[in-house]
């Protein structure tokens, strides 16, 4: 089975297993499923849940793109290729209860070829990071050392490499301080003298395949546990600076829009109710400012 | 008087002006200020209006910053020349009543010099833009009125062509759609054989001193006009579409932090509450369907 059957299996198989996952432990609100189609070649499967007990809005989404490159990525791929094909698969989880930290991830496939269809390079991407309101260390400690425990299989290198890519992309450079706690963050993961292209194939199935064990123990921990307005409002705001991030910074998200995505999809990232207040201060020794001190200065959790 | 001397008397009058009359529509919330300085050359005036009685939450800023020309700034403007001057007033409110449209305005004059400190450019920006939840047709057209009257005084081709920049600005071509009804934008505003450098100073004088003519009759019409939950939502919704804007299009914004400008003073434009809808969709008929068709194919008020 070649490279990429395998993990449009994988990604497919994924979808499921999450979405069934995200409502059992919801409990109360299901996915709802638009398959589309892009005109230039694929589409994809965007499944949104929303208005659940647990998860206020969240997205489980596949892709599988292929055809002529756009000028756009042909340019931002600094590449004189003509053909690509990409598939992945994407997740955001904005839960109601601001114990429950946000959770992204992505696993993604591309291929490019000439101009006869012969394949030229490929290449993995994709990770997980994890984007708490308020700080509990065990959860973040968890988190991490699950995608550690996967790195460790495949390469020693990987996890404290693809740590500190994370807390690089993740960051919100006009704020000075990352989005969140971090996590795993890996791209252009080409086939190279250590890792095969089979190797790096198994290493990403793995990484998408320890999704559940790294976030839904925290979900269970947290779900029941009680919230005050004052909490919530402050989950708002943080929300406010997922959006500035995604809208700023992300290049998925530039991606997407420069190649005429299918934009409901792209921003399922979005949080589902956001606040700016203007100069919001934490107060001093508050849970608050805990957050905040770690995200300006991020640090090693395993 | 110097342009700038005399652009700078009018930008401080004109914020105290407008305070003053926010704070007597609103009746209940004050301006706060927080002056700052810039380390490079300059500062600014920032005044927020929040939780009000009729304006959820608003700025009405002024900034006078000067000195090296940052290499970002460079390379947008394509110049070589070395320092700088720029001061303008900024204002965006954000009523709490759908029924009041936001409003944008932002009036600001720019020079360049050589390395000797020689004055070797200069030019006038800005313009005013109205962004509706609901269509009133009359307020519309008295906001398009009262800015035509003011360019026609100065100039006719002033109106048609502004109003025409204004709808390509404030455009978020992700959506398909503009931002608002627009208004009138002008940028690089440079004397010529038709207007001299006072005449364009007298012009961006007597536009903003028409802010409060095209916006307040708007105001004090609707301030009092009942509304649902419904309506409420969909106007938190149709922020979001404002944060898209700001985040992914506007030059403004991105100039702002791209040259390390006070972040609370940029993101004052930032809506207070703000939903994303996986996927939203108005109804065949619907008073919410009026303003996206109107959104999609601009038209003339006046």
């Amino acid at each position: 089975m070649s490279i990429k059957t395998n993990f449009e299996k994988h990604i497919l198989n994924l979808q499921d297993k999450i979405c069934l996952e995200i409502e059992n432990l919801d409990g109360k609100s299901r996915f709802k499923e638009d398959i589309w189609k892009r005109n230039e070649g694929g589409g994809g499967k965007t499944r949104i849940i929303k208005n659940g007990d647990v998860f206020e809005k969240g997205g489980v989404n596949t892709s599988i793109v292929f055809g002529v490159m756009p000028e756009l990525m042909k340019k931002r791929l600094n590449t004189k290729y003509d053909n690509f094909y990409a598939c992945g698969i994407s997740i955001v989880l904005h839960p109601t209860n601001p114990n429950i930290p946000t959770i992204h991830a992505n696993w993604r496939y591309f291929e490019m070829y000439d101009h006869k269809n012969n394949i030229k390079t490929s290449w993995f991407g994709g990770g997980t990071d994890l984007t708490p309101y308020y700080i509990d260390a065990n959860d973040i400690k968890h988190f991490h050392k699950t995608q550690k425990q996967v790195c460790d299989k495949f390469n020693l290198n990987f996890y404290p490499k693809f740590k500190k890519a994370c807390d690089k992309y993740f960051y919100n450079s006009h704020r000075g301080e990352a989005r969140g706690v971090g996590g795993i963050f890996f791209d252009y993961l080409k086939e190279d003298e250590e890792n095969s292209i089979h190797d790096l194939l198994n290493f990403t199935i793995h990484s998408g395949n320890s999704f559940l064990n790294s976030y839904s123990p925290i979900v269970i921990k947290n779900k029941s546990k009680a919230y005050s307005i004052k909490e919530k409002k402050w989950q708002e705001l943080r929300r406010g600076r997922y959006v500035e991030f995604n809208l700023l910074h992300d290049r998925g998200t530039h991606f997407g829009l420069q190649t005429n995505g299918r934009i409901e999809s792209i921003f399922m990232s979005l949080p589902p109710l956001v606040r700016w207040d203007y100069n919001h201060q934490t107060q001093h020794g508050s849970k608050e400012e805990k957050l905040i001190k770690i995200l300006k200065t991020p640090i090693e959790w395993v």
